[in-house]
């Protein structure tokens, strides 16, 4: 059996002590370095293949320090604390002996409890619709991704005529690849920079942190196996060189399944 | 001259090498442990107060590990990685050796650039139109703030009857106080919990992760001195145990200062 390109991509070698060796992807290249939702993903898989794990992901926010180069790197992932039912982590990935990625993570045993979703899914045209990816963008990772825009998708025209910034879209592993909460956690990142939609303006940009919510655990994110995502994104402000971004991302069925948040460096 | 209490509660004494220490105020008391904006901004204090700072505050994430005893702590903050124009700090909270905050700050030097606020403040009632603070919670620190809720207020009736989380509404410091960084932080905490509001159901509920992106600047915030902040939270999934909350907070003239984003737990 041959790994899918995704747990290649986010493969760690355990070295003891909550310290691990991966090694950088060019299935998964950016502009400069990786895409950065498979080094988030590969910071949560430290967490979760870290022997002292309880329970599953419910928060994990990421911190791009710097562009990480091709090559090895180490994971870094501690338990800081470890309550009888919630656990606190801190990751870090370092490469040559500097910090390229800094960041926390909660895991936490779930319980039934009441439940329901307050944010409905956008309605959307069905992925046979739209009827083939059409993200185009010039970078290896998303031809990794099947990417199917139903609004906001990237200007044509860059003629600086944007007005909003929202875009949605259906999104799934390419090869499919059954959902779990590392590649759920790269899937967050796949929105391309809110300021080329919203000023029509192609800038240089880079996620430098984000935050995922998982409202769902392991079985619910089994049941959605290898089936499409809904994702929708919109930044609510852009100031002097940065932007944020909020953003969600449901089953087919429409359940929430994770939320979202980055700021973005931008130029210009 | 006296120091504003608020000023007192988040107050640190250097003890060199990144390590300060604080102590609890009795003033921000909150059911169980501090009130957690006061915790934030006292994080966050520690790397504003860091000989090395370079830059503003752009993000900023706390993750409350556990409730803090009255007393004394240690705040530990650390300059992970310098560049150019962008630091990146990890912040911890320490108190009789364990861990009670784990954390993440990114600062940067911002430029001039293209700027746009996409999200408008809700419309709402005016402040003397609500006539006086309407937050009614019998804990401390909620007596530190006059909070005019306009839309969503704690239910009087817990009857289940809940069918929307959003809350908006006016605050500031009580008594009043120039805002900056940390005051923002804390109120990017105001919001009581919105499963109350959702379900009209009063069960025990306690955030354990906050992000805050600061969208102004100092002079920004030096602008909006002591007066109005409009802000508004709403919840988008209530799940196993956890929910989350998106706010926003704009000056009085409707200007986004910070959006805010946190994931809480809650029992029932």
């Amino acid at each position: 059996m041959t790994l899918h390109v995704f747990d290649q991509a986010i493969a760690l070698q355990p070295l003891g002590d909550g310290r691990f060796t991966g090694n950088t992807s060019p299935a998964y290249a950016n502009m400069v370095g990786p895409f950065g939702g498979v080094t988030a993903a590969t910071a949560l898989s430290a967490v979760l293949q870290h022997p002292d794990l309880l329970g599953e992901p419910v928060a994990l926010t990421v911190n791009y320090a710097a562009a990480l180069a091709d090559g090895p790197f180490e994971v870094i992932a501690r338990a800081a604390r470890s309550n009888r039912s919630t656990q606190h982590w801190v990751v870090e990935i370092v490469q040559s002996g500097e910090t390229v990625l800094t960041g926390t993570a909660l895991t936490a045993a779930r319980r039934d409890t009441w439940s329901v979703d307050e944010l409905a899914a956008p309605d959307m045209p069905t992925p046979d619709a739209v009827g083939k990816p059409n993200m185009a963008a010039p970078v290896e990772w998303v031809k990794r991704y099947d990417i199917r825009i139903t609004e906001g998708a990237i200007p044509t025209a860059w003629d600086g005529g944007g007005d909003a910034s929202r875009t949605t879209l259906w999104m799934r592993d390419e090869p499919a690849r059954p959902l779990d909460f590392c590649s759920l956690a790269a899937m967050a990142d796949v929105f391309y920079p809110r300021v080329w939609l919203r000023r029509a303006t192609r800038v240089p940009a880079g996620t430098v942190s984000m935050t995922v919510y998982f409202h769902a655990g392991s079985a619910q994110l089994a049941a959605a196996g290898a089936g499409w995502l809904k994702g929708q994104a919109q930044a609510q402000a852009f100031r002097n060189g940065f932007f944020d971004q909020t953003a969600q991302v449901w089953n087919e069925a429409g359940h929430l399944l994770a939320t979202t948040h980055q700021v973005v460096y931008f130029k210009g």
